[in-house]
């Protein structure tokens, strides 16, 4: 008798993912050496919820059947009383699931914008140390396709266009470390296969707590839109992300290819020649060149760009434009110069 | 004193909509003719509803002013009981607001699509034959930005990509005839400007029976991601609507232009020509070649250009792909070959 469905489920989402990053370990260890390569290392970044715990227990039946060590690392944010020995109590979870090296790591959070995102860089951070201190080829990450649908819907809110729709990479971080094999797989079938693996579970009341918008969007906002819309609203985000990322890196890659023919031999933008571009292209050259003068891309809205493109698109002698970071645009002899004020 | 702050929203974006047209009127008016060209006709398509009465108001006092003939047209659907009563109640309210002409006109609606796209069929197609029958310059149609962020939202269900998430224009038709005076308006300032002005307005019960996917998202799925995500979300998705729209239409024409460039000189697709190209532009071509070989747009989802791009990404020696409209696609010798079988 084979594993429960959602068991196996897990394990071929993690050795697929694990295929890849041997993959890519053997392509960059050096073939002119006779020794043999060191066994890889993947470390799984696990909170003690039900998606990690899921991803740590795949990780830990598959990895030594493809000589890769498997290791876990648990970020104590320090947000909650007693989140230290909850953090004791994941490390002691993840060694017994036969996990080597396992770490806990205490972080301190700030507050640069927001709650949520300086949590997450704070995590981010520590994780890419503990990756670097243990040479470690990957780090895993649980989030699911119910997480991804929840980032695309979070993206639709800022209303900026279809980067902020194309949700989180399955393969992201410096030289691709982080690796998200669930994003395909939703929360139920990771929640199914600890059960079915008898794995304690903590739920993090952070996940319930309303004064959280990604909280609300799970128990309210997305429930709603699956009762107007039908069931399969989860799964269309999640296919909603991957479009929008392929479509933003070509639209990318073309506005930077553009960028090189609109500039005159100082340097600077030509309006007629910004002005036969497609808009959408335009608009890019304009951001990166507002962002390339100084201006935060997190304060850059669509509504700057808007202002600067109609300096080419509807000119009709308006003044020099403040952006933030106290970048000034404006329109000189049918050249737009865009710099720190 | 001016007109309620709402009266003035709605006729200011009425008239800049007039100016538009005016201008593109004049432009393909024979200006080697001596006589006077003809004051161009303007209609506007009325329901009765609140958005529909507040454009006709405005646009009925604008119209004069910029010396355009304004009339009305309002569609009989026949779903409802009374509904030809009802039309008649509608073309006396256009008469008094001093639309000439104001036609009513019936039509069937069909099944093909579901109810809603049927309805929606029949509907312009009716109006197309008045604007033809008249000579009409334009049809203004009352679509709010409540509406847009509906339409965005219906897309988005459908998980196919940018174009769907694009909702509507503010131009489209042919020749550019249908404009959408109010796509950057709220609806409650439609509603706000047909109470200043007295106006009795219908609400068609169907804009909140629950049977109609349309109505449960106004009614239940957009204010739970409005409590979910804040108040602006309606603006974010009707701006996330203009950003698709021309990111897609950018995309739309490189595919056009590499296509030429990846077909040998017998017409077939090459495989190697087209694995160099950004996914995006790459899954276009293939979208479009499904489309010329006689695949219905319609029933052609994301999944099956999935299906075709790997026979280019991942050839392993997979046999021939059915796709909807009895076309098959097939890799032989290092081309595509996708034609109906």
């Amino acid at each position: 008798m084979g594993p429960h469905p959602a068991v196996a489920a897990i394990r071929l989402a993690v050795r697929r993912v694990l295929h890849d990053i041997l993959t890519d370990h053997h392509s960059t260890t050096d073939a002119t050496s006779h020794e043999r390569p060191p066994s890889p290392l993947v470390l799984v970044a696990c909170s003690g919820g039900a998606d990690s715990m899921a991803l740590a227990s795949a990780l830990a039946f598959e990895a030594p059947k493809l000589g890769i060590r498997a290791g876990g690392v648990t970020v104590d944010h320090g947000l909650q009383p007693g989140s230290d020995l909850r953090a004791d109590e994941v490390v002691l979870r993840l060694r017994e699931l036969g996990l080597d090296p396992v770490l806990a790591t205490a972080v301190t959070v700030g507050r640069e914008g927001g709650p949520e995102a300086a949590a997450r860089d704070a995590r981010y951070g520590a994780l890419d140390d503990a990756a670097d201190r243990h040479g470690a080829a990957a780090i895993l990450l649980g989030h699911t396709r119910d997480d991804q649908a929840e980032t695309v819907l979070l993206g639709l809110a800022r209303g900026s266009g279809i980067r902020s729709l194309s949700g989180m990479a399955a393969v992201s971080g410096a030289g691709g470390r982080y690796r998200r094999p669930f994003l395909q797989l939703d929360r139920q079938t990771a929640r199914k296969a600890c059960m079915a693996q008898s794995l304690p579970v903590w739920d993090d009341p952070h996940n319930t707590d309303p004064a959280y918008t990604r909280s609300r969007l799970r128990h309210e906002g997305l429930p709603a839109l699956e009762k107007a819309l039908g069931k399969g609203v989860v799964e269309a985000l999640a296919r909603t992300a991957q479009l929008s990322r392929d479509d933003a890196d070509a639209l990318d890659a073309w506005a930077g290819q553009a960028e090189a023919a609109v500039r005159d031999n100082t340097g600077l933008l030509e309006c007629a020649k910004l002005y036969a571009l497609p808009p959408a292209v335009r608009r890019r050259i304009l951001r990166r060149a507002a962002i390339e003068a100084g201006a935060p891309a997190g304060s850059l809205f669509a509504r700057h760009i808007e202002e600067i493109d109609r300096l080419i698109t509807g000119w009709r002698g308006q003044g020099a434009i403040n952006l933030p970071g106290k970048v000034v645009a404006q329109r000189q002899g049918g050249r737009l110069v865009i710099r720190q004020g």
